[in-house]
């Protein structure tokens, strides 16, 4: 595979050179990944620079139609929109069943548009690293706003946030109640919850929700990466648009203070050093697998610390000293 | 340091060695380690096997009160308790502001019983590692019981629960609002309940927060590793005495019949295990700090990635292939 012309195609925003590109760096063959860090090299620092959101929603929320809707509104004022998923299914099933695609039929047939489904890895972890890594090539292949998107379980909320300069929350009106059932962590990361489906029948619950989540932010120590009254709370609509121009103006807004202020150098800053411990930890880890001596020496001394034969940590001691040996 | 000597004198249960093995397995000089590994090796398997018993308990709680009073009952009737605690503060501040003799000053003196402060590491992952290898040398110098303590914060009780073989929740009693306040996940590993101060005035109190535990404790799901009527909640008085040898019977039943069904021995094995990865896993991330080449190495690296001259896997990737030629 000729790199250089692969690095070039992607800075020159084909579609296909970026797909090829992902597509190497979720690889998991050892050669791939030795390409995929030459390809990262031969893009070198294109001092391009994307809008990262990120934007968790659990399912039934509208996740889809909502970046549909609000891909095809930034497509249409020129920009160019990605928009990549970290779906923790991936790395229990391999995959998710419906492809990204098939969920965003317009958006996906935008020339200005590019989506990617998460990469299928074993583990949680392994998705994000490799979608982080993605979000850099959509930088480099000249995007404008690369979306993130995640289902709101688990760890998988943190992880986004960790890769976003914008982390949204989408949420769907609720009963007072139910506002109990939001995490207080994820409020604590949401730089922004928009409460969709204020439309129709929804409208009133959609702008009271909205109403008892300003109240909740309200609540919340004030964050010095914030201005004056963020987090914010907004009610949209996917399906009739409203709202979506508002939200984005406030988005923008706030990314613009956060450069201005130097809070989104520093927040970039942050991630990279945070993503650098998460490749090493991984690497390390890596080690154990390396080779079938070393997988067949921590499956024996398991068992024989199971039973009683050998203490962990002398156990433990024995796997490093056969890594310094054949390492 | 004769180590065949001081391993002879742990195994003659004599305290003053075994205080001194467990300060050579909770330093951190590379020699004390290579001793400390020396000397497991030496005390090689002795068959032994105390009843290791985890207690958490907030603050406030009487837990001080209440591990003297039952070890003390314990010694009375000819058994040898050692006491050891995991103490999450003390991974920030080295140490507890009072030791853990002070608290228990009948207990301490007491020739049949042990008690050790917790170990101050930098962290609390290092803190539940020696003090696992500290249960491991109790036993093997034939104490009977070891009682493993913590404060009911945070990770410091799913890391004492996997060096125990039951898992002892010490509570006050309350009203039932405040019942909400317990985590499930800590309900979850719980075998058995105490409600303390079951004594004068709070009598009653503890006798209805022990019918509220206890009917809470039915909804949760049967485990595999429960006899019928366990989890259990159950009143006791530290002060007055009064159940506490009820719940050392219960205790014990509850033991044999583990032993019995084979959950005792799965369930160590798996622990055994437990270690082994977290013995691992520590070893390798510790190759990060092996010497200061390294250490300078990543420093460096880290302020490259921060200011983005270098992106996180391939900076990654350097540190290994340093640590591959320089191992």
């Amino acid at each position: 595979m000729d790199l250089s012309d692969l690095a070039d195609r992607v800075k020159k925003g084909e579609r296909r050179a970026l797909a090829r590109a992902i597509t190497l760096i979720e690889s998991r063959r050892d050669d791939h990944r030795a390409d995929a860090l030459a390809l990262q090299d031969a893009l070198g620092d294109t001092d391009r620079s994307a809008l990262r959101i990120g934007l968790s929603g659990t399912p039934g929320v509208g996740k889809s139609t909502f970046i549909e809707a609000f891909g095809l509104m930034l497509t249409g004022q020129g920009l160019r929109v990605a928009v990549l998923a970290v779906d923790p299914s991936s790395a229990r099933s391999g995959g998710s069943i419906l492809g990204d695609k098939t969920r965003m039929e317009r958006l996906s047939r935008d020339p200005n548009a590019f989506i990617r489904p998460s990469p299928s890895q074993s583990q949680l972890g392994g998705v994000a690293r490799r979608t982080r890594e993605a979000v850099a090539l959509c930088e480099a292949a000249g995007f404008d706003v690369v979306l993130i998107e995640t289902v709101g379980v688990g760890q998988s909320e943190t992880m986004v946030a960790e890769m976003s300069d914008l982390f949204v929350l989408l949420m769907a009106p609720a009963g007072g109640d139910e506002l109990q059932g939001v995490k207080r962590g994820i409020m604590e990361i949401a730089d922004m919850i928009l409460v969709n489906k204020a439309d129709g029948e929804l409208k009133s619950t959609a702008t009271r929700t909205c109403a008892d989540y300003s109240g909740a932010l309200r609540l919340l120590r004030k964050r010095p990466q914030d201005p004056e009254g963020f987090p914010k709370a907004m009610a949209v609509s996917a399906v009739s648009e409203d709202g979506l121009q508002t939200a984005w103006e406030e988005m923008t807004a706030l990314a613009d203070w956060r450069k201005e202020s130097g809070h989104w150098e520093s927040r970039r800053a942050a991630q990279a050093r945070h993503w650098f411990e998460e490749e090493l930890r991984h690497a390390l880890l890596a080690q154990l697998s390396r080779d079938d001596a070393t997988k067949t020496l921590v499956q024996t001394l398991g068992e024989e610390v199971a039973e009683g034969a050998i203490a962990p940590g002398k156990a433990a001691g024995q796997v490093l000293a056969h890594l310094g040996k054949s390492g």
